[in-house]
């Protein structure tokens, strides 16, 4: 009955078309374990540190039921750096700096207590890391997730394709289906993923939402409309941890529970892009998810 | 118990990426008037013809009891003719030509039959046209509905500003919502605008569906995801034509009824783009329509 996820845990400097942010707590592993948190514990952590990491926010995480004994601190090195710059309107971004650090030589080896993880979330990261940590957890995998980017369809699709293949379900945004499947239309996109492997594609849309695709069905979830966005990093990170830790939760991975797996996820992200890093998720009480979670039904209720 | 559109009833060229349709019946009239025609008639269509507009397709419009007593025909002149091209993703169109004709000196005066109408469409027009259309009707209007586009904002804001505090309810897209209020993010877009007359805004977002915003809540409605799109061209006329030819079938504008105004909206306009001009309008079943309503509230049932 537990949740991994992988994914880089790091630092970000993030600038916006207001304000800046300069080497705040961020990565993939971070904003989705801290999303999976508010629905289900323990969340099994796998990353890789540099010594530079304060150990205080891993405090933080233990507090929560993040497990950290995945999270492998190398000393000497530095953290995982990311650097980049948003147009006004959020529809882009710019990477200035990428410093991979000690992700360069990550080999995640999993800790025995992680090996009977049932809910597994391959967060952003190279294929050939999640495909081998989807590879040691092996058949104990009651569903697992797959997020991903276009960086990584430009420079290691066969691996990435090899992935995808071995997984339940893919998330990506709306974009990188287009380039993913080279169909223009969702539905053909979609129609066409869902030939590579697996059983569900996620599409994120962003402002406007998230799409699940299915041979059970199709289910359009709304945006919750904010009228003010402070940083869009990790927001497709706490959608995809709050996804599969509400279904860690409901231990159901029927079609309906995706259904509300995706509203809650998108609850999250809603909240998480209010803030800089973590800032917003720090303060987030569970009824605060809930209030979100009854507009964005009635926002869909004809 | 009758329903009234104005807007133009005219000839189009149109060029997309695989297909050309020379000189077919468009308009926001024709689209707008057809589509209504599937909930509730008589629609009272006001409109403008120039000698070259075949009568084959007026005889059409009575049959569907479109009423033609308010589309002038004026002999020895042309139709209104526009020529169009969009891109293969359908993201943009270009404007190859616009020719007033009949148009540049219309000044419609509603026959004594149309001046009861209860549910008025200002479709696409000049706004000084509208407005004429909204002052002639007065307090007989249980709901009006202002469709517009950029070109009036651009060109003649003071008229259209007028306008709009004169109606119920505007429907304008995403692009046009952000210019028209000055303001990015579409909750403050909403926000503002819901100040400037209309006590409803429908925000069309194309395939990303339609939103509607209104001091009674926030309603969002997903499109039908679609393989193929023949041509764009009248799928915001028909959505308003469908929209309010709901609301006059049901004889309410409570705020349960304009959501289930909106999904019917959205399934004709799903339909109007499968093919070039009125072509799957008219091959169109009541049962289609059932088909794909029920087909969109699956998809938004969480």
């Amino acid at each position: 009955m537990s949740l991994l996820t992988v994914g880089t845990v790091a630092f970000d400097t993030i600038t916006t078309a207001t304000a800046k942010a300069e080497r705040v707590i961020g990565g993939a592993g971070s904003y989705s374990g801290w999303a999976a948190s508010f629905f289900h514990t323990p969340v099994n952590l796998v990353s890789i540190i540099g010594e530079d990491f304060p150990q205080e926010t891993i405090a933080e995480m233990e507090a929560r039921g993040i497990q950290t004994e995945g999270l492998e601190r190398v000393l000497g090195k530095k953290s995982f750096f990311w650097e980049g710059e948003y147009l006004a309107d959020f529809s882009s971004r710019t990477t200035h700096a990428t410093e991979l650090n000690v992700l360069a030589d990550f080999d995640p080896q999993l800790p025995q207590s992680y090996l009977s993880s049932e809910y597994v979330l391959l967060a952003n990261l190279t294929p050939a890391i999640q495909k081998s940590v989807l590879t040691q957890i092996g058949s104990s995998a009651k569903l697992t997730v797959l997020d991903t980017m276009n960086f990584w369809m430009d420079t290691a699709l066969d691996e990435l394709l090899e992935v995808i293949n071995m997984v339940d379900v893919l998330t990506i945004n709306d974009e990188e289906a287009r380039q993913l499947s080279g169909k223009h239309s969702l539905m053909e996109a979609a129609t066409k993923i869902l030939t590579m492997g697996p059983r569900y594609l996620i599409i994120k849309k962003g402002e406007h939402g998230a799409m699940l695709f299915s041979n059970d069905g199709i289910f359009s979830c709304p945006a919750i409309p904010l009228a003010k966005v402070e940083d869009p990093t990790g927001a497709g990170d706490c959608f995809a941890g709050a996804f599969l830790g509400y279904i860690a939760r409901e231990q159901s991975t029927s079609f309906d529970t995706l259904k509300k797996a995706i509203v809650y996820g998108s609850v999250v992200a809603s909240y998480c892009v209010e803030e800089f890093s973590l800032d917003r998720l720090k303060s987030l009480e569970w009824s605060d998810v809930e209030a979100r979670y009854e507009m964005l039904v009635d926002m869909m209720t004809v």
